[in-house]
């Protein structure tokens, strides 16, 4: 037998650690078997002719939406939100099953609304569930990290693809640490939401509204693009995000005839708070992700979010339907003395990002990032790279410039998923288990892997000739 | 003769190349001969006992300052310069021997400062010489960018090292392309020139004062360790440090009693200036790098700058002598219809950051400059790791998180250049090579190599026995 001049070295690493010890050249494929029990639905969707140009359409529908920010408005008016009605982040859920963080923003919220006087009183409320009600917020166009409540009061980032028209929301980022998204509800939390409610809501909003009238809406999938050259991801980094939206808006603050002292104090606010940009990057790959919501065959993934305690994804071809199982605990870095006993399971809509290509999926673009969340800087670049083995495609928009300027690895495919058992990378903060405690710290997570056969077995059912 | 376990190749590859095809594991190391004729100073300056203390102390000093931004003022104020006196960038010249741009730069500054009607009579008033002056920046405390001219009339950042007293100066950045420090001088540019001097420079200097006075000086060396998380390297990347400085300064902007749109105004021009930062980059590099200076013994390089004519360097062990050689040009990209013929050779002072080992020397950290001076990113990420085969030690402040947060490459040694033949390699903006025109390009460029052999001969000279 002849020594073969190259080998592929395919799945185990036995062999081409003996192959490679007699000096012959090996090229290592990372392969992995299946997820267990998906053989069948992954040849049934293989087989949907409609699939390759379902995708291509999806993806394409995905990556020509631009988003602006048009607007800044209460919730009440924007949405139509009424007194009692909240929304939260990740999939449907009842105040039963709701977890520390997400009860926690709950209560805090209904004293801002003044439906209860302290906090605490709010959970004979929710108990109750006659006068209030909960609802996603995916399912009014809206985004909200971590416990992701909004409330009729809370003003909202409107932001709007000039193309269709089509809108989404989010909420004002409030900082870190003791803050309602991550379940605190202290006087603190209660008395900075009052000021944001009363003083940058609305300054905002004159900025925002007399910006878009003297140069137009402000590019936020532009700034998006600017901040992936200069190490933010997105998600847990949108410290140059948040520079450049203070460098867009701040002119307009100036001459908004607003007192001095105010703008100079929300401009200390926002310019204090390296995550302010969050709750634009995150209503801006929601914009995105919309456009290829509800397109037969196509198999991939347009919402990913969490509540808390459970973990859910919608896909582009199964319509509105959630695929879910338990949300799982974040491996990361803890502040002050808290420990992975004090951490909730994953929580808040967030992972849009990640579903959008950037986030978890750009931290090669972010190496610093390593410092908040944990994991390595090899591990960061490598992350970057194993995405691409589970996406459809890349954002030409979105590169990252030591990866060669090559685009973010773009629009998960719960086929690739399933066929090679490669999970989507998740950052994320992390908050308390506690109702009341806030952030604890922050690390990196992925879904539970049993929600992509489910949407597999979905898909599959829905393969015309299949199903009848 | 058996087979070796291992080889280390030495310089050429020839020997490794044929080893390695007999599977035999090479490692490559970079070596190469030391620079023609520098063996006997290389020889006597090694053998100088002062030197492993006298470098240690020199890179200790320049690590220990910190630069923080105290006050603007104008030129005639702070370095008490008087009508008909310019300063420039780079070692000393005459209007004779001086370039393209340097003149344009000096007929604009004269009719700035009213010494003459129209930019084109102050030819005649430079070839005089009699009611004029020319001197280098870096002789008054200052740095300028490009040409590098400031007047008495230029308002002047004034950055301070806290724990001793120090101050360095530098002129506020116009912007890119028609401006005086490449050289044009057209009424556009006195225009913005005498919007600076009237409107921008008084609302800096409040904002500044009341900044320190509210909150203490402005961290400039602080923002420079943040920046280069976020792929700027400090010389020809500074967008997320100018953002930075108008977070840290537009809420004093805002309450300094001025007029609102002109506040508006300034947030616009330097918000629209990704380069303002530069200027500020500049002085605290000088900063930390004089506190190095005149230590006998030491072979730290503490100044590199150009005029346009000429390159010099400055070195710790060698006083305030200048070692020059003819500048370069740049191999870059090029702005529009311009090329390689319209570029004059390298120009100003900002090869300080070089020389406080930012700038070209961290280039790994900010890939995306490679769109803007051209090179690919393995070169960007090459670049940073060669240049520490040059220098005395890192900056443990300045870390490159693609490098798994390694500390750029600081203290050019002039016997590692020139015992490797290794040059620092700088990144620079082109000026047009005819007065008037603007910047052309941007690009690579490094110093003429026989100034180090130079700056060598006079160290070995310096050496106790050896002058005797």
């Amino acid at each position: 037998m002849n020594t073969p001049e190259a080998v592929v070295g395919v799945g185990a690493d036995l062999l081409a650690d003996a192959v490679e010890a007699q000096a012959v050249p090996v090229t290592r494929v990372d392969w992995r078997p299946p997820m267990e029990g998906t053989e069948s639905d992954l040849a049934a969707v293989a087989a949907d002719p409609r699939r390759p140009e379902a995708n291509a359409r999806a993806l394409s529908a995905m990556l020509e939406v631009t988003a602006t920010l048009v607007d800044v408005v209460p919730a009440a008016e924007a949405l139509g939100l009424e007194p009692g009605q909240f929304l939260h982040a990740g999939p449907p859920i009842e105040w039963a099953r709701a977890s520390g963080p997400l009860r926690g923003a709950l209560m805090g919220g209904a004293a801002l609304e003044g439906l209860v006087e302290d906090p605490d009183e709010a959970v004979a409320l929710f108990e109750s569930g006659t006068s209030v009600s909960l609802e996603p917020c995916h399912h009014r166009s809206t985004v909200g990290p971590m416990a992701g409540v909004v409330t009729p009061s809370m003003w909202l980032w409107v932001l709007e693809d000039p193309a269709s028209g089509r809108r989404t929301y989010c909420s004002l980022n409030e900082g870190l640490g003791k803050v309602l998204r991550y379940g605190a509800y202290g006087p603190e939390v209660l008395t900075r939401l009052r000021w944001m409610g009363d003083v940058l809501g609305p300054l905002l909003q004159r900025s925002v509204r007399d910006t878009v009238a003297s140069s137009g809406p402000v590019d936020v999938t532009g700034i998006l693009t600017q901040m992936l050259q200069m190490g933010d991801e997105a998600h847990n980094r949108n410290r140059a995000g948040t520079l450049m939206l203070l460098r867009d808006l701040s002119p307009a603050m100036v001459t908004s005839g607003y007192d001095a002292a105010d703008v100079a104090q929300a401009l200390r606010f926002v310019g204090g708070n390296d995550h302010f940009f969050l709750n634009l990057a995150m209503p801006a790959c929601k914009l995105a992700l919309d456009a290829a919501r509800g397109i037969e065959g196509s198999t991939m993934v347009v919402a990913m979010a969490r509540n808390g305690t459970d973990f859910g994804i919608q896909v582009a071809g199964t319509g509105d339907e959630w695929f879910t199982g338990p949300a799982q605990l974040a491996d990361g870095l803890f502040l002050g003395d808290y420990g992975p006993d004090d951490a909730n399971p994953d929580i808040g809509d967030s992972a849009i990002t990640e579903t959008a290509g950037i986030g978890g999926f750009a931290m090669a673009t972010a190496p610093a990032i390593v410092r908040f969340v944990g994991g390595s800087v090899p591990d960061a670049l490598a992350t970057t790279r194993r995405m691409h083995e589970i996406t459809l495609g890349e954002n030409p928009r979105w590169s990252v410039p030591v990866l060669e300027f090559q685009g973010t690895p773009t629009g998960i495919d719960v086929t690739k998923v399933c066929r090679t058992g490669i999970l989507p990378q998740i950052n994320t903060g992390m908050a308390g288990a506690v109702a009341g405690v806030g952030q604890v710290g922050a690390g990196l997570v992925t879904p539970p892997a049993e929600i992509f056969p489910q949407a597999l077995a979905a898909l599959a059912q829905a393969v015309p000739g299949r199903s009848l």
